[in-house]
């Protein structure tokens, strides 16, 4: 048996779209001879199609694509994701379902049985979980059908809840001679080696092998990395499809291939999935230019490297903003990254702006000391400046700030928080570091005064970040701990040696700054808990005192 | 059997707190001679505590508080709404649960069975729903209690869920003498009558007279209206507590009451909501005081006057940011606003940083026509002069768009939605006028001409807001029909006689502008469909084109 395995890249709510990539991909797949394709789950509207899914008219829609699918699957068995209406109309009224076709023959509907509620997931707003797994003979085979979350119960990999049902426990005495997923599986830097997991656990229940379909792409926060698999009956991997592009992965089950061992390196997948996530913020919805501001610094040329990655060095606008607290050095870096880069470079004083402000506010200051509101200004300022040149010239606006400032609200509010798009809001700042090394491993492209010298925002004189926070490795770590694992602060000072207050201190900033980040330019996710998507705190609480 | 309805105002987090002011009420219920106490909907915690719910630490110190109560209920019965553990484990880690306590001893526990996920509610994203629905042998009569959403199945009001499950249904045969319903329910301009139709149908369902007691108070965007009812078990209402202010309401169950009917104003309750929302996002943060920028138009002039009222005119900065396209009529209908509402008004103008960022601008501007960026920044200089105000001298800023102009986009992101708590996002044009006309009822606080005269943003000469949008009367309708009934375009235009491309020129708006939106500041929930919480769209897609 051919199983193409179609890791494609659909658009939200591109309907028609999406659906003629389909039937493409389908074209290709009859071409080279195969007896099946297979595609991502809910690939006909795209992963996470939201409240789009609320709307009558869009479920209608859906279905008729469905009908040009089924028109077009003459002599293959086509497998795709969709969401269905319910019949029964009870709890919810649609279900997440996998469409069997054979031969312009729709055979039926695999529904989803485990429907995740958590973090980015919110399933249960909108699906009715399957009332049963079946087995459906296809190509003269056994075949188990499972959506995304259907095969995680059986890994015991998952925290956040633990599924009555099992569908990989239910599929063992059905004996299948083959299962297919069909995933929707947003990357994280820990995904694919717990996917793996994953797959070998069923593989090693149910004796028989998997083919695995993730979709690719960015859609809003989300970023879905692909790398599409196909295990065999031991649970060995034996292909993986590419990260981060689409791709037709052919899959000869009667072939003799032998198990391959994966290398990968996070740093580099961190790398393409930021970039993946620009591109397709950006192509998605028709704009092609991105401009930001260039402080000299190590995270806004971070930033311009992914921009440039992934719109080209034309399609990139960089902006130096210098204040009187600028350094020489500040300056120059930036101009070196850009032309290092190829991106065109503007520089656009905001001294006179800044005069005016403290002009026309004099009156309402006088006798008070200068405190962050003077910083404030600069960094509204530009925010300001940058935001004019996106509505005369069409860019958009790539935010800067990394998850560490996020967490500790050291960021202005619609100042260097203004943007379309938070790159790396979800990058701690020593992942920051990190991606600055994996940049430059072949020549520098940003320069080493940006990685070496002590974080600033260069809002007064002489100030680096270390005067108001801690080191950014002892924020981090905590970060990590609270945010990501729930940890709470007398478990995280043990762990790692720090003094009680300190760690307290650092939550209660992060949970007093929710209000900042809930203005935040939406931000790409790449770790298991993102501030941007899939965390949900009050701003008005009184746990954190 | 005398009960006593405990109607509350929880903060979101503060168990202690929260606790003690249970404590109390319990202490007040005894001094007079009440057999038994009803609390809303996870009081302890305060509605709705969102993912502080997945902290551990805080689910053990909420069973602490739960403690403190038993301690304090001698010779007396107390029904109490917090989170428990789900002894189990599966699926969900925590019930929804109502405690039953009596003289010092915990009864047991009554978990919530239907678990509202939708609109503004994930329940499933914390909850699994209880096992069963049982009967509580208490004062010598047979209780029923539930919680929340568990009563409105029995409605066939809901519209978003139909439950498998019905409590009231389970109930019937179990013949209760009595109904508690525990509460945390948002407040909408139509909720109420839908609460009492809800409790009117399970009293006639089950012969027997239900007790409800809700929350009051903000917390963050919802915004709880309280209205605790009492209805006999003819479905008629014998008792109904205040509106938006805590009270302990005494229910005698063998007193001979007559039924009463209710009257009530929705833009009155409209206005005491927003009061209230204000009042609490301030006050549970420890914030007192907030500012605004006064335009002369009615949007500010409501906001101010809502302002007043929650915070005391002490308390409420008014501050004009004449430009040169200012018309002096504005100026003076700002200053007479703050003069009628006796709050304190600066002046600030916003020329002289206009020039400069123009000045700034020119090399790049050279040869480009003059357009919205132009009007832009206009709106983000007086954001920028009140984000000064607020961080040299402590105010929060209130913005000021509704929720008309929030759909269309018809605002500037950094401009004037800048802000701390968005107070009117999610009241349409039409309802601004309604609320005007309301609070000018006994003599005239917002100036007339404020009223009366077109909407503009006086960004260029002689603009009005009906250059770039339909009649504000058109946007309502389609805005009402498509965001809160999901209505179709073709619908749309049908019902109301308008032009198929005017209402899908309209959806396209509200869609494109999903960016602006997301970046808002939250903003408190009227409606039955926000565009701050429970309505969740992709800003990248393509369904609308």
């Amino acid at each position: 048996m051919k199983i193409i395995d179609a890791q494609l890249n659909p658009t939200i709510g591109a309907l028609e779209a999406n659906t003629t990539k389909i039937i493409n991909a389908i074209a290709e797949a009859r071409r080279n001879q195969a007896d099946l394709i297979l595609f991502s789950e809910l690939t006909i509207t795209g992963y996470p199609p939201q409240d789009l899914l609320l709307l009558p008219h869009f479920i209608e829609q859906t279905q008729n694509q469905l009908q040009r699918i089924i028109e077009a699957s003459e002599n293959i068995i086509v497998v795709v994701g969709l969401p269905r209406p319910n019949p029964e109309n009870k709890e919810k009224p649609l279900f997440n379902s996998a469409a069997i076709i054979q031969n312009k023959q729709l055979l039926g509907f695999q529904d989803k049985s485990l429907l995740p509620t958590y973090d980015v997931f919110s399933e249960r707003r909108y699906f009715e979980p399957a009332n049963r797994v079946q087995i459906w003979e296809l190509h003269g085979k056994k075949v188990g059908i499972t959506i995304c979350e259907d095969i995680w119960q059986h890994s015991a990999l998952l925290t956040d809840t633990s599924y009555r049902k099992n569908p990989i426990q239910e599929l063992i005495s059905l004996k299948p001679d083959l299962l297919l997923n069909l995933s929707a599986s947003p990357f994280s830097i820990t995904k694919l080696s717990n996917r793996l997991k994953v797959c070998a656990k069923a593989t090693s229940a149910l004796h028989c092998p998997i083919v695995f379909c993730n979709q690719i792409g960015g859609n809003d926060s989300l970023i879905f990395d692909g790398y599409s698999l196909y295990l065999n009956a031991k649970g060995e991997l034996l292909q993986i499809a590419k990260g981060f592009e689409e791709e037709l992965m052919l899959v000869n089950l009667e072939a003799d291939s032998s198990p391959m061992t994966l290398s990968f390196s996070y740093v580099e997948d961190l790398y393409h999935a930021l970039v993946l996530g620009v591109r397709d913020y950006f192509y998605k919805s028709n704009f092609h230019q991105a401009c930001l501001g260039l402080s000299g610094g190590i995270d806004s040329a971070v930033v311009a490297c992914i921009a440039v990655a992934a719109l080209g060095p034309k399609n990139v606008l960089g902006i130096g903003m210098p204040s009187r607290y600028s350094s020489p050095g500040s300056i120059n870096d930036a101009k070196q990254l850009a032309q290092n880069l190829k991106i065109e470079y503007r520089e656009i004083p905001i001294e006179k702006s800044f005069e005016s402000y403290l002009e026309t506010l004099s009156p309402h200051f006088a006798h008070l000391p200068t405190d962050v509101t003077e910083e404030n200004l600069q960094a509204r300022i530009r925010g300001m400046l940058l935001m004019a040149i996106s509505n005369k010239l069409g860019y958009i606006i790539l935010s800067t700030g990394n998850k560490s400032e996020l967490a500790m609200g050291y960021s202005t509010l619609y100042g260097d928080m203004c943007g379309g798009l938070a790159v790396i809001s979800d990058v701690s700042k020593m992942q920051i570091y990190a991606l600055a090394h994996w940049i430059n491993r072949h020549r520098e492209m940003i320069p080493q005064n940006s990685i070496i010298k002590p974080p600033s925002a260069e809002l007064r004189p002489n100030q680096t970040d270390q005067d108001s926070l801690p080191p950014y490795e002892i924020v981090d770590n905590v970060l990590q701990a609270y945010v990501e694992e729930h940890q709470s602060s007398e478990y995280i000072a043990n762990k790692f040696g720090y003094s009680p207050s300190l760690v307290e201190d650092l939550i209660r900033r992060i949970h007093r700054n929710e209000y900042k980040r809930r203005q935040a330019a939406p931000g790409l996710r790449v770790s298991e808990k993102s501030f941007s998507e899939g965390r949900r705190f009050p701003i008005v609480e009184r746990w954190i005192k």
